[in-house]
Order: C-alpha cells, then sequence, then structure tokens
C-alpha cells in the first residue's frame, strides 16, 4: 500500500487565499477519521456539494456505476476501496500544504490487464484517473480531484521483472522503489546500482512521472537522462504501449520515453521501465566549513569545472540553520560546526579519490574554508550522508511542534550565491525559520520552512511564491526536481511563456482529449 | 553554404525496388549538371510530372506564389534561389543512396525573423518546408519533397551567442558545428568542451534533429541525455519558442526540449540552443587486438561494469576489414596488425589512466588479447584517433572506384557478437565487401558496404535489410544514432509496435496538422 500518509495532520491551508485557486470542497472530510466502510452512496453524496471544474466529466450516477463496474473487473478483497480513510489517504500528502480532496475510489491494480480495464471504465464514464505508488511527491500530485476521481494504486507493483547484468540494465514494475532495487542488486552480489536517489521510498512509476533526481544529478544527471531506456504505458485510449527496445542508443523516430518523464500520469499510466544501470564505485565522504554560501558555491564552481569534476559523484549544501538542526535532531554524536556546509561525496578507485580530495582542499581553502575532512570511517561516511539524505526529519525534530514546507527551486550556479542570500533575508525579515539545503552541484536548492500555525502557514506561502519569482528572474526554473503538481501550476507560462504551454497543452489535447489522466496537474487550465 | 554535396555522383538506386517505396521522379535533373540560372518557370514545370504524396498541398501555381513572396520577404543576393544545381545539392546527399528530389527553391536564412517568414509563407501556400546545415546526415533527411518543397538553409547562421564559463553552457545558433565550438572553448582557453561527437562537419540543429551521438557517448551519453538545456524552435504555427531557462535541472512540466531531439526537423525547426558543456580531463588512446569479435566485445563488457568504467571515454571496435582498409589507405606510416581492434580511450588524471590502463589491460589479456599498446606521444593518440574518424575516407580510399554504403544499428551489448558474426558471415555469402566499425561500448555497429554498380546496390540494400531485421529480432534498434530519415521509415512498425508509431503520428499532427515540416521523414504515412 506504499506509505500512505496519516492525512489527518495535515495543516489546512483553506485559508490561504493564494493557494486556493480551486476550491477543493472535501477537506472537512479528512479531518475527521472514521474506520467505517462507506457505501458508494454516503461516499457520492459528499461528492455532489463541489461544482465538477469540468462539466464534461462523468456525474455522480457515472462516478457510482464505474465504481460498480470497477468491482466486477477487479475481483477479489481489498482491490476496489471506497473506505473513507482509503480515499482520504491517497488523496492528500503530509508532505504537502496544497488544497486536496479525496478520490471517489481506490483500486489495487496487479497486471498490464488491470491497468487497462480501469482505465476503459474511467474513460467509459468520464472520471479522472490519478496514478499512486510511493506518495513521497510534494507538489499534490495525487491529490484527489473535486468532481470524484479513480485512484489507480500501483504500489503492489514493485516486482524486478529481469537482471541483464552483462548489458548493464533491469526490468521492474512502476511500484518498485530505488532503494529496493539497489538493495536487491546489493544482495545478489552484481556490482551495478541505479543511480536517481531521490527521496526515500519514491517509486519508479514516480520518478518517471515527477522527472526526479537527487544527490547522484551532479555526476550522473536527472530522471531527464538515459536511465530509463524504454517505458511500457497504458495510454488514455487503453492501449499499452513500449517506448522503444532494450539497445542503450537508439534514434529512432520522436523520443516517446522522454515523453511520460515529467508528465506526472497526464498522458500515461507507467506500468513496467527497463532502467539501465551504472558500475559501483568506491566513494568517500568529505566535508568543508565555510564562512559564508557565497566562498562554497564559488568553491563548487571551480571544483567542478576543473578534470577532477568527473570524480564527484555529489556535492550538497547544507546552511548555517541544518547544520544547527541536526546537531539540535540528536541524530549525531559529535556535534558539526554551525557553518555554511559542503558535503562532497567522491568516487574513483583510492588513488583517483586520495588525488581528488587534494585538489578539493586546496580549491575549498582558496575559497575561504576553515575546515575539511574526510568521514574517517565508511560507517561515519555513511551516517553523515544520511544526515543529508534526512534533513527534512532532522529540521521537523530540531523544532518540536512545527510543521515544514518543503520547496525547491533551480538556477545556473553562478546565482546560486545571490539566491541563497536574498532568501535567507526575506525569510529573516518574514520571522520565518528555515533550513536550507541544495544540489548546488546543479543549482538545485531546497527550503524548508517551518510553521506553528495558519498565520504562519500563509506566510511561508508568500515567502515561497517570492523565492520562486526571484529563481525565476534568474534563469532559473520554479521546480529542480518536485515536478509541478499542483502546487506550481500558476508559475509555468512566467517561466516558460505562454506559446511553451500551450506546447504542452496541445500535446495533452492530442494524447488524452478527454483530459482523464491526472487532471489539473502540470496544467491546471490544460484545457482552456 | 555548409557541406553541399555534389551530387553529381550519387549513385541511382532507382532500381531497387525496395527501396522504391515512393516514386521521386526528379532523379534524372540530378544526373545532368548545369550552372544556368532556372526561372522558376522552368523549374516548376518539372514538378508537373510526379503525382504529390499529399493533394493537400500547393500547387505549381502555389509554389510560384511562395517563391515569389519569399523573394520579397528575404531581399539581398543569394537570398532565395532556384539555380538547379542548388536545388540539386540541397536535396541530396553523396553520403546516402535513397531516392531524392530537388527542392523548389532554398532559402538562407540569418534571424529568428527570416526562418518565421519562410514558415509563414510555406504554410500560406502550403509547401512543405526542408531545413538543412550541415547537409552529413545519412538517412536522406534533407531530401526534397516530390511535390515540391522550401529547403532553409540554417548554415549561416553559425554564431556561439554567449559562454558561461562559471555555469558551464553556451548558447548557439543552430548552424554552429560542434568541431568548431569545441575549437573556439580551446582558443579562448576555457577548459570545456561539448561532448558530442558525430560525423565530422555535423552541425547543432542537425544533431538535435537525429537525436546524434557518437565515440563519447559511453562516457557523456547520446543527444536525449542533457546536454542540451534548452532549445528556441520555430513551430508550423509560426510562433517562437524556448523550451526551458538555463538552469541546469528543472521538473517544470513535460519536457518539451526532448520533443525536438530525434525528431528530424519534422515538429519545429531549430534556432538556438543553450548547451551544456563538460570539463576537460586529459585522455589517452590505448589498442588492443583480439582473435575475433567475441573475444573483443566480452572484454569491452567487463570493462565498464567495473569500478574503473567511469573512465572509459570512448570504446572503438574496429574489425579485420577496417584495419586492413587504414593500412591500404596510406594514412599510417607503420601498418597496424590486421585483426579486430578496440581503440580505448581512457580520461582521467596521470595516476587514474595509468591505474585504469593496468585493470583494463589484465581485462583484455584474460579476453585473449593478443596486444595492448598505448599511444606513445599526444600526436600519435591523435592520429589513431583520427584514423577511426575517417573510417569511411579509409575505406572508400583502400577500394578505388567503389562507393559505400554506411548504415548503422544498436542492439544490447551481449547480443554485439552474435549480431557481428551473422552479418559478415551474410555479407560474406552475398559476396559484399564491407568493414565495421562500431560504437561497442553501447552495442552501436556501423557497417560500411561497397558497391561498383546498380546490381550490387540492390545486394547491398538487401543485405542492410536482413541486418536491421536481425538487430530488431535482438532487442535492437534499426538505427543507434543516424535516425530515420527517408531510409529506415519502413522498419519503425516492426520495430516499436504500430501504436508506439501511432503515438508519434498524433503529436505530429497535433503540432503540424498541415504535415509541412519535413514530410516523409521519420514517418513516411505520417498522416494515413
Amino acid at each position: 500500500m506504499g506509505t500512505a500518509h496519516n492525512a489527518s495532520d495535515a495543516f489546512s491551508s483553506s485559508d490561504s487565499d493564494r493557494l486556493v485557486k480551486h476550491v477543493y470542497h472535501q477537506r472537512e472530510a479528512v479531518d475527521s477519521h472514521s474506520d467505517t466502510e462507506l457505501g458508494s452512496d454516503s461516499l457520492l453524496s459528499s461528492l455532489d456539494t463541489p461544482a465538477p471544474l469540468s462539466s464534461s466529466y462523468g456525474t455522480t450516477e457515472d462516478i457510482k456505476k464505474a465504481i460498480e463496474e470497477l468491482r466486477h473487473a477487479l475481483p477479489g478483497e481489498h482491490r476496489v476501496q471506497t473506505n473513507r480513510d482509503t480515499l482520504v489517504l491517497h488523496g492528500s500528502s503530509e508532505n504537502s500544504y496544497h488544497p486536496s480532496s479525496p478520490h471517489s475510489v481506490v483500486v489495487q491494480v496487479k497486471s498490464t490487464e488491470d491497468v487497462v480495464k480501469v482505465v476503459n471504465i474511467s474513460r467509459k464514464y468520464k472520471v479522472p484517473i490519478v496514478p499512486y505508488s510511493g506518495a513521497t511527491s510534494l507538489e499534490g500530485h495525487f491529490n484527489g480531484y473535486p468532481s470524484g476521481s479513480v485512484c489507480i494504486d500501483m504500489s503492489a507493483m514493485d516486482q524486478i521483472l529481469e537482471i541483464n547484468e552483462a548489458d548493464g540494465d533491469l526490468r521492474c514494475q512502476a511500484g518498485a522503489r530505488w532503494e529496493d532495487i539497489n538493495r536487491t542488486l546489493k544482495k545478489k552480489g552484481i556490482p551495478l546500482f541505479f543511480p536517481l536517489d531521490p527521496g526515500p521510498g519514491a517509486t519508479i512509476g514516480g520518478m518517471i512521472g515527477t522527472g526526479c533526481s537527487g544527490t547522484n544529478a551532479v555526476r550522473y544527471g536527472t530522471a531527464k537522462a538515459e536511465w530509463f531506456l524504454n517505458v511500457t504505458v497504458v495510454l488514455p485510449s487503453g492501449k499499452v504501449i513500449k517506448t522503444r527496445q532494450r539497445a542503450r542508443k537508439s534514434s529512432a523516430g520522436f523520443d516517446t520515453t522522454k515523453l511520460f518523464i515529467g508528465a506526472e500520469g497526464t498522458l500515461g499510466i507507467m506500468r513496467i521501465a527497463t532502467l539501465r544501470l551504472a558500475p559501483c564505485v568506491p566513494t568517500k565522504v568529505a566535508m568543508a566549513q565555510f564562512p559564508n554560501v557565497e566562498k562554497a558555491v564559488s568553491a563548487v564552481q571551480e571544483i567542478l569545472n576543473t578534470a577532477c569534476g568527473p570524480h564527484i559523484q555529489c556535492v550538497e549544501l547544507l546552511d548555517d540553520h541544518m547544520m544547527s538542526a541536526i546537531n539540535t535532531a540528536g541524530i549525531v554524536e559529535q556535534p558539526y560546526p554551525v557553518q555554511d556546509t559542503l558535503f562532497f561525496k567522491l568516487q574513483g578507485s583510492f588513488e583517483c579519490i586520495s588525488e581528488t580530495s587534494k585538489i578539493v582542499q586546496r580549491i575549498v581553502q582558496r575559497h575561504g574554508s576553515t575546515r575539511f575532512e574526510f568521514a574517517s570511517t565508511d560507517q561515519e561516511a555513511e551516517d553523515l550522508w544520511e544526515n543529508r539524505k534526512y534533513a527534512l526529519v532532522s529540521t521537523l525534530a530540531s523544532h518540536p511542534g512545527t510543521k515544514c514546507w518543503t520547496t525547491d527551486v533551480c538556477v545556473p550556479v553562478s546565482k546560486l550565491p545571490q539566491l541563497v542570500y536574498e532568501t535567507k533575508e526575506d525569510l529573516a525579515k518574514a520571522g520565518l525559520k528555515s533550513t536550507i539545503v541544495g544540489h548546488v552541484g546543479d543549482g538545485n536548492f531546497h527550503a524548508l520552512i517551518l510553521f506553528r500555525d495558519e498565520k504562519e502557514v500563509k506566510s511561508v506561502s508568500e515567502a515561497v511564491h517570492r523565492l520562486i519569482h526571484r529563481a525565476i528572474e534568474m534563469d532559473g526554473t520554479c521546480t529542480g526536481e518536485h515536478g509541478i503538481g499542483i502546487g506550481k501550476t500558476e508559475y509555468l507560462v512566467k517561466e516558460l511563456g505562454e506559446d511553451t504551454v500551450e506546447l504542452m497543452k496541445t500535446v495533452k489535447r492530442a494524447i488524452d482529449p478527454l483530459n482523464l489522466f491526472n487532471p489539473g496537474k502540470v496544467c491546471l487550465d490544460m484545457f482552456q
């Protein structure tokens, strides 16, 4: 069932008027918990209230018929659920504070045939269909649709189907998690790994959907590089296509694999993917402290442009607040210096790492670093890296009773110091506490902004708004790796221009003429 | 004007009935050379003969009006040309033997505004429009359209517009050549380079169009990775869009940059691209001989999957025939041993290369290599690599009086030995001479098959046909890096399935509803 989060403590942001672009009236239903299995009728009656966003979608009666048909199509226990908690949990996330709505029904699929059945029923009754698996996304990607939606839960399809060690590739189902894939490879003694490393718990389907990346992107690129050799997708028409064969390269026509990467489930539902793997290379973790972010970033720029650049697997920036949070959270035995810090992961043989580290040390010192040290043991390196990966947890643990709004933007690396500087100043002025972590090697910057109540969340939302505009004005993007969902649709035109967004809509209309696949995500007004 | 090849010695393959899927009646016009400037009338009269492929295209009269309008829109000498030689040279290539047709008019553009004007006139009169720049492609990508076409020559727009050294990116016009870009960076002392290295003379626009790659793809991936940060494109509607900002990463909506990579000019005309650059890393070239291809490929597989894999920038396979051709062509001072040979380019610092070379040497010896040696000087390394890059020239020079049909396929690396073995056997059985070179690290395989006359070219065409089917059956592709053009359209459905090809057509129809942009390429029957 994936990590279906408990939505009861999700903060209601309904008062934040900038956010409430569309009235998701179902939120109240989320706030009271009940284990009662709701009959379709009682559920559906609650769907009568909101005005559907599109009048072309199925009526309450249609949704009822669709649910009945789904029960026949997917026999077996818990395959078709209308339990209120399930509907709520699958339609919202404790990771995000965007307006949300419970689904009308949650169906668990186990095969391509199941997915096709669900898509065909959804099309027959014109009920939007929202894919769900890892439930780790931050921008409301799997939120329910206000006038009713079928949530298609892919998380049970998490199998590795084939490993081709000699070719360095692997075929798996869309619900497989990247961490499980890497654990399996390690357990089997295969010296290969899948380098995309977004948040813990993310699944291949969602990683494709959001065009994810992570700390390894400096060395290995993102989901938009060539890690997905092909995908098998169910289209809105119900047709199943495989985008490519298994060869590493192909220039046979349009790159239809890439069409689905970053499309957030709006063009097709992922079923199977062939992943390219990379050889495991020894790594070592190092840490350097700086007097300020500007100096840290200028060191990174110089390092990446030298001949030792290719040995840098990751460079992460943790600001002084984040370092303090890690100390306070009590995760580390010895507290870290509370300074803007770079975490490096260097890769290569012993000789390569040792040589690279000398060059890195020389450069960071030239840029004012006061301290540079390696993790002395593998365990220390692992802990150090875990601290980075669990930034959100540390941030929350160090500020009990708060909640955290996570956002990301990305700018050309040279603009990052200015962006960080201005953002920290802006947050201080607004009286907001925040930690900052960033995949600084790519110019990708995450702010984890804390809040306690509705007044503060409004203030956070406004600060995020200003941050995004700041990034776009620096030739950057409103989202480096978290996608658009419903959280960032309003920035798309400013960032890309009307005609580029119109091109997206043209493609969407052609592939999904009924606007049934995850409507409202990417472009809220896809069909306007 | 790019490398407009002399088409007079292009071999007419009109007798090869498998190739002649569409009758390009204009070939005769190619065979007699004339410097006479043809009036539009005399040119157009020759266009009366063939039945247009689509009755919805403009008539002879429309084309005439379009040419007149183009003359007004693009004033100045040689901007709008209807000289027969120019029309022929821009509509065919000595690198390919697919049926071709001269264009109706060739226009030289110098700005985005020019491109928009041409697109709007082409749309007004419904005349197909075919982009042209480096003219190095092999599958007939810039061939003229039988019922008449406007060839838009982008080669004069070859400027680098901006270099952002700190961010490791560069903005240039679509007509810029990758070799010129790298030469400029070197000359300016900027320690960065653009790693995509297709055939000499290729331009950025064409590289995007074909989804190119080259020898560096083992380490840096292909055009479908993340080397193009954004593209500025003129759409069939005449609208100009920029697909993304300059940040290295973005997950802001559909990946519209990728929509154009591999689309062969059928969805938009490239104007400007922002390229990501990589740091220059010292390299060293090595060579290993093997008793057969199987042993060479198995060595490559093992090398790439070890921890030293990331230090392998390139691995090229040259078969015994190719080695013999290099010797015979007289390019090298000392003849090479005539054996199946791997050329390696290793990258890294002195220590890294020296360590990697020890590992490589150990592995190749275990796989039966009889000889492994480094180029002893930089000059020798450069010469060695040039020999690989000029495989076609060597092949032709060693067989005076012959012509050469170059084709490529790509299969999972583990299937490559079988593919090479069966193909060499098949070519021998057909009595055909061929050299084989391959980007073996990616499973990408090029056959350069020689012929002297029409009978032989038919036999070559049939052998290519069998090679492609063999590759597709091995989970491979009909084209690893040369694209589809008109040469490989017939294999697309076999390789990808009808529904995947239909998805391409759906996208094409939505973006180019009049089928004006390079029609007949990628899918001949795009609108059927």
